[in-house]
């Protein structure tokens, strides 16, 4: 091998920052790794000992240690005993390719964020962050985090802290009817890792599952990403209508539904509809999926039982959210499963890896068991409720008859239909696009159909995470811009919602 | 339609229970569900008015009423005008199939779970619920929460809180020579989801992945599940073996490895290696994934540079975890992408929903900011440096050569290699089962290695999350039941591990 040549730091340009935060052997090792790596201190070069070298740049020894220790460490230096420290042996080539990123690039310029982060009327499912019991839920974290306990360091991460499935099996007894043990739920990080489950333990790929049209987009999509065969069945005023799941796959492995409240249309499925529905599941060895993604929030009467409740043969599974009473993004929900299948929901979920973060569960547990859950949504359920008729009086005041509300008693949206001289120049998603132009934002109820199946037309108006003012100037503008699309406003006709217009 | 009957509460038995914490008029209500329901009040059966109902039974008109409007609003009951209150019409076999479940049922004993929720030595990855700074995390958990902030309540969900990618991007830049902008910077729930969008927007169905063998079986599966075609890479003393990982697949679309510190072996990539491997994925135009999963655990020298750090070719994304730092069940991790790629990552990112929880994501952001972080991590290196080497004499003394440690001067487990005289007798999993049984927790090397590959054997040892009496307890036992399965130690000969034995 050739004799190495030492380099002097000086002339390679090895100088220190004294006004900066980074420590002097940061720097040093930074610097000296750019020039090994841009091939200007060669592969084989000696370095000058540690002891020539601070003098040099009048360091301490040991801040030279330590850069080249960590050198070392990397790589990019070997030590020869009795010879001296040596940069590493590289191919040429390679050095081309790579250089140090740990002096900062220049920052990029922030990509666009495609959404805002905070809500304009009318998106749907939006809460109140105002109205959102702060001070008592941050309470409850500190409280609950004082101390480790089990269900935050469980090692095997184990499924749900043991008193919020206990309060969440006590909140179903008294809100829906569910009679069930604490064993049957499962605490998720929301519908996808519920349906995720659902599909593991009950489904194979191909296997036909009901679900309702319009839906929840979400849902389809997981379905068809799951390798089975969605069978999309239209819903009418009573919901979810079975006899025509029944033609169109009678054997359907499965039925996903929202009977509580159908979303996006908010009917109630009737009693008969249910009791033909569990009839169908228990002839067909089917199981059900009833989605209750937001009961709580009923303006007229207590919340219907649900649907698992009245089923007797265990061909009903049920998955809950706390999106709504308490803020989306805690990401948590839960799954209830019949008694015989709570052994191997619970296997499975062990091995695929729990999804659900610990950190609010024994909050959450705590704010359900001392009743301020109850309390946030009889408080919510009031605001949403005057929040919503405001809302429906603006649209009947201000819209001039081109909107009509459709019925519904619950919900965080309201569904209007389009009149005449309105849907015979635009389609729903048209108006949908002129109006967010505008700053207002809408949902078209065709985009909640499947492809390939007629769509009704319409309007969801979000109310929930709005207030008055912000309601009424949003109609306000809507109202404008829709006076635009149908210059000769006649209200002659106003079609219901479900009306069929074809979509590809 | 024929006279309808009225009936007599009395007769059919409905009576109330006044030593019970549930409501009148909820009783009444499940009373006459489960008669409907049963048969035994049947349809068109016309019900008594409230008031003289509310007279036999002694109640007030108000309870009576309230459960009469829940019975009609949920279907079970109609009202004709002028004419009273009747029970709706259902079809008799309709009745036979459901029961109200209103009453609830004698709760089913408890399914056995699967898993204690405390580990037991040597379980890999545990923390160490004791040394948490519960008090400072309780304190930021609540001063977070105090009021309303945009990442709890942003609503579209935005993906991630800004202050803490920002904290993120810092503490790479100082701890792993990574150069990124908090755009570049997507917080997830885990290396699950950062997967998901990953192989959503890079890769399509078929594409081969290569990845490293033996290595983290929930990638395997996940990279399998999602359609894609797994390459096998093995490693050795220098990590990913790149030159093997050519032939096998020289135009895979990615990579996904553990650079900074294999898993489960333990070695950091060499510089040559990380050089052949930028080098292979800019000429293939493959995507690298840096799976830097418990980095900050290394016991001398300073953590090593990521990968990511060395690419100028923006061909690396780089996965990270707050799993092993702060406790596995947060469920925050994060994904950095190179520049170029970050608008469309969190469009796809929006698209999907977000699976992060909001709750604690403020608070870590000023857990690190406040470099409290930092500090927890220096903490637990010391104490895992102390319980590493702790073991590491253990094992020395007490288990008479049947176990030699492998070299590695990081992270949360060690590898064993077994002894002959072990290795002749029993296969690492065979051990594993018997050390199971007497309440010692291995996991076999073997079970590392992808199915149908050459795997090589030894026993990997948590030791982390565990205190020294716990650990030389362990020892112990395992020492004793070792030396049944090899009644003759000889300690002739210690198998590397990796030495290779096929598997089905």
């Amino acid at each position: 091998m050739a004799k190495p040549d030492t380099f002097s730091p000086a002339l390679l340009g090895v100088a220190l920052e004294s006004d900066t935060a980074k420590p002097a052997y940061q720097q040093l090792y930074e610097q000296l790794r750019d020039l090994i790596l841009s091939g200007r201190l060669a592969s084989g070069a000696r370095l000058p000992s540690t002891r020539s070298f601070s003098k040099e740049l009048g360091l301490s020894r040991t801040t030279l240690i330590t850069a080249y220790d960590q050198l070392a460490s990397e790589g990019y230096l070997e030590a020869r005993r009795g010879a001296g420290i040596f940069v590493a042996q590289f191919s040429p080539e390679h050095l081309m390719l790579v250089n140090s990123a740990a002096a900062p690039a220049p920052p990029k310029p922030a990509p666009p964020q495609g959404r805002p982060a905070r809500s304009i009327p009318f998106s749907i499912r939006a809460t109140s962050p105002a109205d959102f019991p702060h001070a008592e839920w941050a309470r409850l974290l500190q409280k609950t985090w004082r101390g480790p306990i089990a269900s935050h360091f469980g090692e095997p991460h184990v499924e749900g802290d043991a008193n919020l499935k206990a309060a969440i099996a006590d909140h179903l007894r008294t809100w829906r009817g569910i009679s069930c043990t604490p064993d049957q739920v499962l605490i998720t990080s929301g519908s996808g890792e519920s349906i995720d489950l659902i599909t593991r333990v009950l489904c194979a790929p191909g296997d036909q599952v009901w679900l309702e049209n319009p839906g929840y987009v979400p849902m389809r999509r997981k379905i068809v990403e799951k390798g089975l065969a969605p069978v999309y069945v239209p819903v009418d005023r009573e919901g979810l209508m079975v006899a025509r799941g029944v033609e169109l796959a009678k054997s359907a492995r499965m039925a996903i539904a929202t009977p509580p409240r159908q979303f996006p249309l908010g009917m109630t499925m009737s009693l008969a509809r249910r009791l033909d529905f569990l009839d169908w599941a228990r002839r067909a060895g089917a199981w059900i999926v009833e989605d209750d993604y937001d009961s709580e929030f009923r303006y007229e009467g207590r919340p219907l039982a649900a649907l698992m409740s009245m089923d007797e043969t265990d061909r009903v599974l049920y998955l809950g959210s706390f999106s709504k009473v308490m803020f989306k993004s805690l990401r948590l929900g839960y799954l209830v499963v019949p008694p015989g299948l709570a052994t191997r929901f619970h296997q499975v979920h062990d091995e695929a890896g729990p999804q659900a973060s610990s950190v609010a569960q024994p909050a959450l547990a705590e704010f359900i068991t001392s009743g301020q859950f109850a309390a946030h949504i009889r408080r919510m359920r009031r605001l949403y409720a005057r929040r919503r008729g405001f809302l429906l009086d603006q649209l009947v005041e201000t819209c001039n008859g081109l909107l009509t509300p459709q019925p519904a008693n619950s919900g965080m949206h309201i569904v209007v239909s389009l009149d005449e001289a309105l849907r015979a120049r635009h389609c729903d998603a048209e108006i949908c696009a002129r109006l967010r132009e505008g700053g207002v934002e809408a949902q078209s109820l065709s985009g909640f159909y499947a492809d390939g199946t007629e769509a009704g037309e319409g309007l969801l108006l979000g109310f929930s995470g709005f207030e008055e003012a912000e309601l009424e100037a949003a109609v306000g503008a809507m109202a404008g811009m829709l006076g635009e699309l149908a210059p000769e406003p006649r209200a002659l006709s106003q079609a219901a919602p479900g009306s069929p217009r074809s979509r590809g």
